[in-house]
């Protein structure tokens, strides 16, 4: 017998808690259509591209009193990019959707993520598997993987092995990208008459996918409390020592809703974002400068501590240094061919030749940075041969200019007190947890509802699940058409259709409550201290969603 | 009202719970003592240290039917050392026991560890100072230090200062070396016939304060715990990504203890132990090899993925490295004198110098390492000048010389897979978690157990709670006399009276788990996901201590 942790135990025996709507199952609903919708970008280019999909109304569902039978379906479910605490729940709950509905249905799971229903690797899910992954985190059920699905191809191959296993519907579990993917093999399922229908959940822990349809990605809630425990252990351990200041970068992509909302769950004293970074143009000087001014105002008060949260996109933010960063990618190529690159003795030749070959104004910005970083610069490339910039690590670029700065400041006796840093970088330790009790129940929702889509004959659409700040039993499930989240966007040199991605809004509540305490936060430590996620016990502890999404429904939090 | 977070609200409310001896009070207590005990090594030299305080009995609490008053007692607690979650309760306890016993009595504060009595900085405690910090992590609630409490000048400043305040006992809640000052402590005051007893706590996430009579430093259980769940979620998530190799570095000094425990709550691929190394006279090349045969056996079967735990003394383990920093120790005063030194144009020449200055068989083993780790042993010294062992990043080494290892095997064809490696390292995120229920017990009887040492009249005596795997009603109270667990080691050269540190027994039972199942657990996948620490629901969850205390106790555990 497989050998589990006591929590796993517990954990196996959780029954999700569903929608009002849907616990009577998805053969007793009603469907209420809403009007025609619009895409929020460049209607006229996405119609044209989707004219199958396109335009159709939004979806709520209501229990009905009758009850109408549902015949046996085939369905495939993917999981699809980075890993999201709910994951396994989403495909628990359409499990249940559809084997409550008619027991004869069958869920197929593809394998390793998109390539799985490409190359047609698959398991058939039976009770017995399902059961052991109930509310656990981690994608290892079936994996998950970062093929797109895009090509007509991959369409074409898809189509085949979906017609092999008698498959009418596929659910795509995933972000931005593999929700467009999903929005396109509906597409192209409706125009090959195939009798495919496809559906999309929102995942990612970055808190991008959101919009007026989606209040929040799975996965959000759960990372953002594991970031959140670990942020609030070391502001208590600095606050005991009272030596050292902690860096702590924090994963979440481009945007910095992860950062924010770890921040707003523990008040640290310094917290960057992006967005504000980039809609400000700061300079990354001006951002040292910002941290070094806290950091001697607070040395003057005796307190040689403190933490410092920086989102995982920062540096692509700061003007200069995306501007230096796109010229190094422009660059790049020609640089691997150069003999006297390729054949430099020392990585300070490196370096030289790097900033003989970049403008001017460039150049400056590279030669400004510390060797490390210099190097990080250099090292990595994506695919596509451009610089990956999440292998830099900006903690350490910043604590070593910080120090810079502050050692001269030490000499003009500027500075009289001590810096010992550290940096911290959390990801990994949150894509995978448990899911917490909201995105175990969100994700249970998100999944049964698919099946609630599916069963209702609709294809294109995004499983939607909100009023997520009131009990679940009040939460409202429907479908939002794919489509209507889409517009253009410039990919790799070409104008594709995607999924509009949420960065940080600088005029919203969230970000407003940051910018309306954090001078209190810098110098007086209201450090909040979140602990651990609780499964068990008192609601107000296991069972509170996120302060950002308190705060976009204009909800007081219950710490903040 | 200062802003809390939900857990800590619920988790102020937290009774936690007592041996049942102790439940009536100190006052209704009887004291059976038990034979005069000898210290572990060196009985004559110890001895002689101690005349006033050797050779004391042990002592056990038992309830008793008759309860005599309590006269009013003014007592100073310090909080010695790092950060181990329960330190808060541990005062809590003590000062609940003392309030009980006489309502009169005072319980003071000393600020900042040790130097806080030196130099009489100190705070009174009342209800409300002391409810705000029940259950909670952190030593913030007085803080805490480093300063040794060992000289003749040291000992009169801290008499005048207990004198001041009609102290007429201190508690110490420290380490070994804190346990060990707290027996010279209380060996001065008899001598000086002060009138002022010393009590211990033993206390550290290390776990290495431990023996016949002591099972378990407080701080251990929550420590590793906190780790455990990190650990679990990074190898969920490598278990779903499978694409990442995670070496995980895990704080806990010398000893291995802490990175067993949280191996054991996990099971992962590689599990490293310093003492191992050492016994086996294992080089770092050894080391590697054996990493990297797993890693390629792993990839021969298409799991390019792992988790490798490695305790943070590891390299002073490794007999060739141990010798290379101890030469280099040695020659770090005159390489700072040396003119080529100080002016080399690059790191790389002081790298050769320092190759030319050590012994040949110490140049070739800093030669074999990377210039990340040859820099990082010249950067950082400790205030004897000495290099800080805790700086050098033991992961990245591991890693960049595994890498470079499987790059050679690559060319020659052995080595087929992909290695892509991330390094993390775990400390700061332990040491100051909420308390799990058995530290907030565990650390609540301490305390409580300490005054009644102190009202029975003892001094030099550490607070001693045992059978701790029972339920806590069944616990066992006593003490156990400082100076029975004390030998003469040498430090800086002399030979000084010390409490033996407990490093892990390769023919214990706790390490016979890991070598019974480590080749089982480097190929199959047998993670375990303990996942957060859990404060309310099943008992299962929430009230087990660790692998290695049951273990020791000779019980199967839970999860292993």
């Amino acid at each position: 017998m497989t050998k589990l942790s006591p929590l796993q135990k517990e954990r196996l025996k959780y029954q999700p808690k569903l929608p009002q709507s849907l616990e009577n199952g998805v053969n007793s609903l009603e469907m209420i259509k809403g009007k025609a919708t619009q895409s929020v970008g460049d209607q006229h280019e996405i119609k044209k591209l989707f004219p199958n999909t396109y335009g159709k109304p939004t979806v709520e569902f209501k229990t009905s009193s009758s009850s109408k039978k549902s015949e046996a379906r085939n369905v495939g479910v993917i999981l699809s990019g980075g890993q999201a605490p709910g994951g396994h729940n989403v495909i628990a709950g359409l499990y249940d959707a559809l084997k409550h509905s008619n027991p004869d249905s069958k869920l197929y799971g593809f394998l390793g993520g998109p390539s799985g229903i490409i190359d047609g690797k698959y398991v058939e899910f039976d009770d017995e598997f399902i059961d052991a992954y109930r509310n656990t985190g981690g994608f290892d059920i079936i994996g998950s993987g970062r093929t797109k699905l895009e090509t007509e191809e991959q369409f074409q191959k898809s189509l085949a092995v979906c017609k092999k296993l008698n498959i009418s519907a596929v659910v795509i579990i995933g972000g931005d990208d593999s929700n467009t993917n999903a929005a396109m093999l509906a597409e192209w399922f409706v125009k090959h008459d195939a009798g495919i229908q496809v559906i999309g959940c929102p995942k990612t822990i970055d808190g991008d996918l959101k919009n007026d349809q989606i209040e929040i990605s799975f996965g959000f809630d759960t990372a953002t409390k594991t970031y959140a425990e670990l942020i609030g252990n070391i502001q208590r351990d600095a606050n005991s020592a009272k030596k050292y200041w902690h860096f702590i970068k924090i994963m979440g992509r481009s945007a910095s809703h992860v950062a924010l909302e770890a921040a707003l769950q523990t008040q640290p004293n310094i917290t960057l974002i992006s967005e504000e970074v980039q809609a400000k143009k700061m300079s990354l000087s001006s951002i040292i400068d910002y941290i070094v001014n806290i950091i001697v105002k607070r040395a003057d008060q005796g307190k040689n501590f403190g933490i410092a949260i920086i989102p995982e996109g920062l540096i692509e933010f700061i003007p200069e240094m995306g501007s230096m960063i796109s010229n190094l990618n422009d660059i790049m190529a020609t640089l691997e061919s150069d003999p006297d690159f390729l054949n430099a003795e020392t990585i300070r030749q490196k370096f030289e030749i790097v900033e003989n070959r970049l403008d001017e104004k460039n150049a400056k910005v590279y030669s400004s940075l510390p060797a490390l970083i210099k190097g990080q610069l250099l090292a990595d490339r994506d695919p596509h041969g451009n610089v990956q910039v999440s292998k830099i690590e900006t903690e350490k670029l910043i604590i070593e200019m910080v120090a810079n700065k502050l050692d001269d400041m030490k000499l003009q006796g500027d500075f009289i007190g001590k810096f010992s840093p550290q940096s911290h970088f959390f990801g990994y330790e949150g894509r995978c947890a448990f899911p917490s009790n909201f995105d175990a129940d969100y994700c249970y929702s998100l999944g049964y509802n698919a099946y609630a889509l599916i069963s209702n004959g609709l294809t294109g659409y995004l499983s939607s699940v909100k009023n997520l700040t009131a009990p679940a039993s009040e939460w409202k499930a429907g479908g939002v058409p794919l489509t209507m989240m889409m517009n253009m966007e410039k990919r790799h040199g070409e104008m594709k259709p995607v999924i509009k991605k949420a960065l940080v809004e600088l005029d919203g509540p969230v970000f407003k409550q940051l910018a309306d305490n954090r001078e209190d936060w810098a110098m007086n430590d209201r450090y909040l201290f979140p602990g651990a996620i609780q499964y068990f016990g008192p609601s107000s502890v296991c069972d509170i969603t996120t302060v950002t999404l308190q705060l976009e429904h204009q909800k007081q939090p219950a710490a903040v």
